[in-house]
């Protein structure tokens, strides 16, 4: 996952593609980059860490321009074995030269949020002699680029239609050139891209529409499905049609995942207000899977708008059984004889006194390995609950996605190979349900543009 | 405020303080010392900033010991002009040496929560020639170390007993010598310390039970006002009483803000649990003050225990109407023409959908100058809320504080010079209630150990 | 200019690695970068600043294998526009994956010293599409890469001997693959490449042979011009030749300006010692232009070694009168009222007692611009020093240098449009005189191996 | 050992303060700090590091005021167990507030160069209780803030001079306080104090005339041996004389070993120029100890002078067989199979083909334990020299300083338990002579007014 975010027509693009970045930190905490383009350069600016530690006065500055372009970037488990040097290489955007006519080169700049299942295969094409392409990142977004620089076409919005045919996989993008922003949504519409008017005029595309309200911006409408829009005027947009042979027309599939857990809830994607969603999932849970209960507990944040559904439709008191600390660092040392429960504990802490003898509806999103969730309810347990009933507001994860969502394994996933009620011993609850995937679809006022593959196995593409 | 934590006989007793300390983080943000001892000498190590980024594996490894105690330190307002080196200087625990015997000198380390109100007089009278005394830190801490080295007691704990007995103010003390912990909290009692016990047998004191549940530490009880507790062996400990010519015995006056606003929901101090004395604030507020409307929404984080009473006595459905940014860094840089509460933005923000055409009652805690609540009710009323009813679940705040907490003069705070009707005039309310000082009396259940001279300027000392 | 250094069959290459980077310090000092191979995999670390500051001892811990290639670089004028990321990113070893065979592929890593003249059109030839080839830095060196990725031969040392054919300019390479550290230098050796035995039998290969003397290597022999060395045993070495079509048979132009300033006095390159061919210089130069002085005082340091030998030609004795501060930073803060000859201040300081009254022959190996030598003079002047006699142990330098020697443009060359009369005059000198090219053959021991265009404009290849 | 710098009368002081302290760096290269005063306040900016480390334009800046006084720091060995939070309180100026006048607290800042010798003594008095003073740092300079506070003259003059009458031992002191600048060289006068005019007729103090040189400022003259002066316009100075009840009036005893090694040849102290000084020694060594050998080389940089009055003496040529490298860092990573003489290689390496079968006069300024003229001997032995005849420029040291020179105990002084011929043999040298007690009598002017206690045992005080 990443968050992605583009600017045209502000005089202080950069500062207004910064403190969009900054909306969409929960798509991306391991680095973000911005670049920008002012009449006759590109500058860039980037680095690991938060977007508050990347940026500061001096690198804003430099990011001069009327358009900028920016991402934050998330850490897949890969990542783990690569060095510093080579994680701020990945870092987009991506900005390479290439040439439009024999004698014009130009420079262009990309930021992806989603992720091709058939990269390596492109590339492996690509690297073959005497074409011999070189790329200099471990990223898939590379191989856009190379597509891209091969075409013959001298149109860079044809170039683009063309570079983008042979893709698979899902991928919202923003393209900077010297003139335009162009944004692209794939086909199937798996990731969302949003598209806002800042108050002078100018135009902000980002991944949720929550990046608007910070910078002031009124959001306008979703970029469709298969949909390129390109921005070099603020008078009138233009809009084009992808084209792909593996898709057939009119088919979406719109990643579910980012309605129950991903976005932010308060943005507006892919035409839902996400809180309002959430709430409804929790409020179908109730009605599948009532209980007695004394109180209705969140699991802070993730569970939190699914509780108030659960609780308002139950008619069971809300009470903030666990805390979440806000001042979690990256790492944490351990006393040697260690703590039960080290990692949990340091971000939640249970209320004893609020739990005790109590019998509780435990609300989260989704329980991927069950680890964290069984080291919960044992925090819960030793607080002195009497009962403790787990209610999850989205179907079973059996399946991994392949399409940008970091689910492990299907071997990690403890759903793929386990009955609820296996699940529910394991983890050590007294019961646990978990929403159906009918549920889900009438939460999320299904209309068939939706994908539920790590649910059901069913890919949209492979 | 500041947070202090001091633990002894355990192996790795700066671990365990640096866990307690980032439990205690929401006390103080600004920097973070520990001192320990090991056989024959103290270490220390420390800096600004969070407890996660001032400490890491190699300066913990450093710290040996089965004795630390450790500070994180709040940042006040005169802080601003003070230079980088100079804030290092005041970080606490302060180590200092002096002599017990003519042949003997010893160092001791003290760290301090509250405020000395005749510091000034104090130190003034020990800098006279030919006393001549030196200060090396601003703190008032310091004047302390010079009252306990004059005296001519052979006995530290005797010495500690004579040196305290000329200050006034506030003061939940721990010290570390080469062979005890020592905690003393003021005869007042202002602000509050706990002890607990660790599972290896050694005991933790700290400025709130929440330090405990990290470290599975046990919590004991609460350190008496005006006593002095000395821990040097795991099998006994011996407690003490201060005598204060200023005091009359048997008054207290615990600090009502730290239940309202400053210690952690899931704490227990003053032999209180915090999260319910809140939820009982907004529940006394709720019969106070009712209204119709069509849902209650608390301002994270600072209303939410409050609001779940609120909610539960009125039967108003709660809604997470604002969310909370965990992404706040030190600054953010905004653009020239500047954004509409920017500030208040960054932290927070509002859910359009949920507030729509709504009629809402806001919770929080407290008004201190009214700038924030402004803006957030300004915030609300663009995202279209109907109706606006402002509930605070304590009484206005009409003085500043001299025993620690960072209250504004009396001209900055709105309540010391505007009526009820006046405020909610200016911040845009249509409706605005302060649960009154009976009804804070019955949610913290008065016993007439409280100080409420914010509230009434009647203060227990000058 | 930059440093180059590899290692063949060491347990621990990338320290020995490092440690001659060190040594070759003084050929850049704005990053260093190594690579290492293990096994299974390339490991890479570097940064900008010294070798002492990019690595410590994690960062060479990292760096595993019998294998490792490093680079030292040299920032030039262009650099100062390129923002910190991408100076990051222009760091050598390249390192980039390319095809063998259809299956296969695998990483090779590349450092270079020199400069391709014919670096744009090739990298022009490749951008075109349907090749379209991405370039990922604005290094010349890249273009090595994609032109060795198109060859089809399936055995890398034909892949590297045919990739480098259409190459123009200077270079000495090092390159790694998974089995073998591969040397090369250009047909006309402009730049040195020495080759050194480890002490447990391993290979080193470096610029300059300093490299050597700091981990314990013996001085093998120099790579010849047009030689590539290939080592993947510790028994044998292999050698091939390279073909240019640009270039005659046997001829070859070895940057003279090695011998002038750039090697360091202790290192033998072009099979000659640079601190004796250097105090040759000072001597021939004594032998042309004799003077009547009192001393003879070096410009510290890069007039040292001349100067000893114009001492002893010419008996007058050496005084340090001017000496060199050891603790130059990266920047100095000026006062407003700037002081005159700041810059030349920070690093020399005139001893006024050595020189007051006196008459000087002052030595140095060169002039550029012709300021800091003003600066110095007039330093010497304010010293009380009754005649200056300036001698510089090299001819006029009137030419640019397309070969890696960073002089400045034609334009900014003193030499280039003035006489030496003219010069005198204008840096203030009693008399100036240079080394004739004559001399300068001489002392270089000239075998029609040199490359002397900067000072006669006669280039070796366009 | 350490370097200190103040200026009166200049609109930037506290930047030529800086570049000041950058020109004694050799005096200290582990910290610095600058204190400046500015119409009400004291700001105060430092750190650990090299000067151009520690300061830069915006710390600089905050750094207002017409007058400032600067410290540079050495660290001894005892620092090595120090936390680093600790070093940097040790930093001076300390700056600490007193009381005037009953009413009055004023603040005063001190900067030390030397070392006290009763400071433990003196520091034990003012411990005991009912004084009970707090000391703050471990450094000895404290404890004369003490002896200044408890003082109960008005007269800030009399004061100092009243408070120093009891300290013993070696000090150069500055003081600032808010009208004045206040230069205090012992009664003895240890280690040097020079003052100097800058060109807009504000005054500087500095440890040595090099400080002058690069801030434009004039050498004046030495501040006498117990002489106080005092600088609070432009007009005129005042001078004030130190009374030591243990010291005979007119008794001097200046730091012969600053002339010897410590301070910069380009300085004037002690009214004498260093660079002539040292030559001297080395042309008295040529008389006392000749030799027939090839050529002279130097240790660089602690051996250049003394070679060039050897080499001019004997008419035997110098030759720069060793070099120095420029890169030192901090620390270097060794590879496991160690290195013979690692840490020597990194400073320094050998010219082997000048060395080569060569009879050779090694000079260098003094032997202290002997490891690293051992290292050197071998390593010019491995460069194939023939004869080494080492020449040191002073007498054997045979006893530890007390007064601020770094030498170490007895014990590890080579020269102290064993002869001349022993330390030959044991550092491979084919001769060995030392400059005799006479010889560098005769070098220094000797009237009566040097230390030589290094040398000879003779303390002037103890």
């Amino acid at each position: 996952m990443c968050g992605i975010v583009g600017v045209y027509g502000h005089p202080e693009a950069a500062k207004i593609t910064y403190l969009g970045l900054h909306a969409l930190q929960h798509r991306g905490q391991d680095g973000a980059k911005i670049a920008s383009f002012n009449e006759k350069r590109f500058y860039k600016e980037g680095g690991l860490g938060l977007v508050s530690e990347v940026f500061n006065k001096e690198r804003l500055k430099r990011l001069k321009g009327f358009m900028a372009i920016g991402h934050t970037r998330y850490s897949t488990v890969r990542d783990k074995n690569v060095s510093e040097q080579d994680l701020i290489l990945n870092l987009q955007p991506l900005v390479r030269e290439f040439k439009y006519h024999p004698k014009i080169k130009k420079e262009i700049a990309i930021v992806h949020n989603g992720q091709l299942t058939n990269y390596l295969k492109l590339k492996d094409e690509l690297e073959d002699p005497p074409r011999g392409a070189i790329f200099s990142s471990s990223s898939d977004t590379e191989v856009l680029i190379h597509l891209i620089a091969r075409c013959e076409e001298e149109n860079i919005i044809q170039r683009i239609l063309k570079g983008l045919t042979p893709v698979k996989g899902s991928y919202s993008l923003l393209f900077m050139t010297t003139k335009k922003i162009i944004g692209v949504r794939d086909p199937l519409g798996f990731r969302p891209l949003v598209l806002g008017r800042l108050s002078n005029g100018g135009y902000i595309l980002a991944s949720e529409s929550c990046a608007f309200n910070l910078v002031e911006g009124k959001f306008v409408r979703e970029i469709e499905p298969g949909e390129m829009i390109v921005i070099d005027k603020k008078e009138t947009l233009r809009t084009f049609k992808l084209k792909s042979p593996y898709i057939e027309e009119g088919k979406h599939s719109q990643c579910v995942f980012e309605l129950i857990y991903f976005a932010r809830p308060d943005s507006v994607i892919f035409n839902r207000q996400v809180y309002s969603t959430r709430k409804r999932m929790g409020q179908i849970l109730a009605k599948e899977y009532p209980i007695d209960a004394d109180m209705v507990v969140p699991v802070p944040d993730s569970g939190f708008s699914a509780s108030i559904g659960y609780s308002i439709e139950s008619k069971i008191p809300l009470e903030l059984g666990l805390m979440r600390s806000h001042y979690i660092g990256r790492t944490f040392i351990e006393p040697t004889q260690s703590i039960r429960h080290f990692g949990v504990k340091l971000k939640l802490s249970s209320i004893a006194e609020v739990l005790k003898g109590k019998s509780i509806v435990l609300v989260d999103d989704s329980i991927v390995r069950s680890t964290t969730i069984t080291k919960i309810i044992q925090m819960i347990r030793a607080a002195g609950a009497k009962e403790i009933h787990v209610r999850i507001s989205s179907p079973p994860i059996t399946n991994p996605c392949y399409f940008g969502i970091d689910i492990p394994t299907k071997r990690e996933l403890v759903a793929s190979k386990h009955s609820v009620e296996e699940i529910r011993k394991s983890i050590g609850a007294d019961t646990l349900a978990y929403l159906s995937l009918d549920g889900l679809k009438k939460a999320v006022e299904d209309d068939n543009s939706f994908c539920y593959a790590c649910f059901t196995g069913e890919y949209p593409i492979r």
